[in-house]
């Protein structure tokens, strides 16, 4: 496994942003991290959170980004994400004239070995951040709605580092709904699932048994009106405030 | 209608709590008013809350005493309650011997004028409680679970002063389902709905049926695992919030 930088750090209103390369056997995985401007006492190292991009979007989408940035400057906790499988620079440049969406379903539907490389991808790039020469291994969550339930909710199961999670916007449906019956059942950390009423790409009745499937005891589902993309403000402070909460950062600074 | 205040103010940790008896043709309405220590200033009456208490129970349950106590402490906000047809000072001596919620499923069963009769003394309580010698016309909130929700939805359908509310609990069931299903589609204010994933008293699908139903744009809904009467802190807490940002009251005193 290698890790490296890409380029500088760049700063903004106290938030420092750098790209990273992680290289596992012969792939490549692009990432990005933001952390505090003032790096914490090595002591006590910045919790942080892993941010799972949804479908056809990438590791800096605007929501991502907003994401990382609040959690930064607000609760002092670092934030990273990387491109999932033919997403961002995943991309396969042969396929340009494809939509994301199609490559992507089509790898989910016929590529089972798609969701424990993945799986296997987060928790390189979790070894590489948690080093004593970028962050130290403070505590960790996850944040991934849709596409970032499908591949997030088994690096959950997986990964006994990761101590609380917010899910959503999919369920029990889709080629792997057989694999996300298990591994929900095997969570344990507090989880804060969120779903849209009138979701058109996942009915609410199959998020909801996706959310009674989870292990976890401690768990806690938010429902707003509209459709899969709609996902008021309000959830996205809800998430920040319990992500806060439940890695012992300071709920507002 | 008569109003009159019955004994003394009561102060602790800042929130003066005190009783008032409300008549309304022959019926005797007991409630109890808790507001900042401090009046606020006759040009900005405080906000105020009308808390319902659930079946069982009464105007000075703790949780209503509790959720009172914050609202006035760390948002500035005025909450009252009045005991409930059958509950309480409005329990019939001669029925002593027999449990409360037995004596109220007769009456809601029986009695069709109970949800309007209950619907009027809070109106009074409210004309009674804005007066200038009281609070004076600040914006009005509701938060009422479960019986709370059974005569509270009826009262913000019908009630325009009341701006914002918090309900749960209860779904399209029960004697008055047909009416509740009437009283939620004209409902218009902000909604936080709260539900029990677990509910003995009312299945979740009643539940998300009333939800689905109520004619808000502006609603969320919150499951926590559990059973009735096993409502988390943390939803108490997301309704004191809720409150305050929607009636323009202080988040954090």
């Amino acid at each position: 496994m290698g890790f490296e930088w890409v380029g500088d750090e760049v700063m903004a209103k106290g938030v420092a942003e750098r790209r990273f390369d992680l290289t596992r056997a012969t792939r490549c995985v692009p990432g990005l991290l933001w952390r505090p401007a003032e790096p914490a006492e090595p002591a006590h190292p910045a919790p942080l959170v892993l941010l799972g991009h949804g479908g056809s979007s990438h590791k800096r989408q605007d929501y991502i980004v907003a994401m990382a940035r609040r959690l930064v400057r607000h609760h002092g906790i670092a934030a990273a994400a990387i491109d999932g499988p033919v997403h961002g620079y995943r991309r396969h440049d042969t396929n340009a004239d494809d939509p994301v969406g199609a490559d992507f379903a089509r790898l989910w539907n016929d590529d089972p070995t798609m969701t424990d490389e993945m799986v296997a991808d987060w928790r390189a790039t979790l070894d590489a951040l948690q080093a004593p020469t970028a962050l130290g291994p403070g505590p960790v969550g996850w944040w991934g709605l849709s596409m970032g339930t499908i591949l997030g909710l088994p690096l959950i199961a997986a990964e006994p580092r990761i101590s609380v999670a917010v899910l959503g916007l999919w369920g029990l449906t889709g080629p792997t709904r057989e694999r996300l019956a298990q591994d929900a059942a095997s969570v344990r950390c507090p989880v804060l699932f969120l779903t849209q009423w009138d979701d058109e790409l996942c009915p609410r009745d199959r998020a909801f048994e996706l959310f009674s499937a989870l292990g976890s005891q401690d768990k806690r589902l938010h429902a707003s009106p509209g459709g899969h993309v709609e996902v008021p403000l309000e959830e996205f402070r809800a998430s920040e405030r319990f992500l806060a909460a439940s890695l012992g950062a300071s709920t507002d600074r």
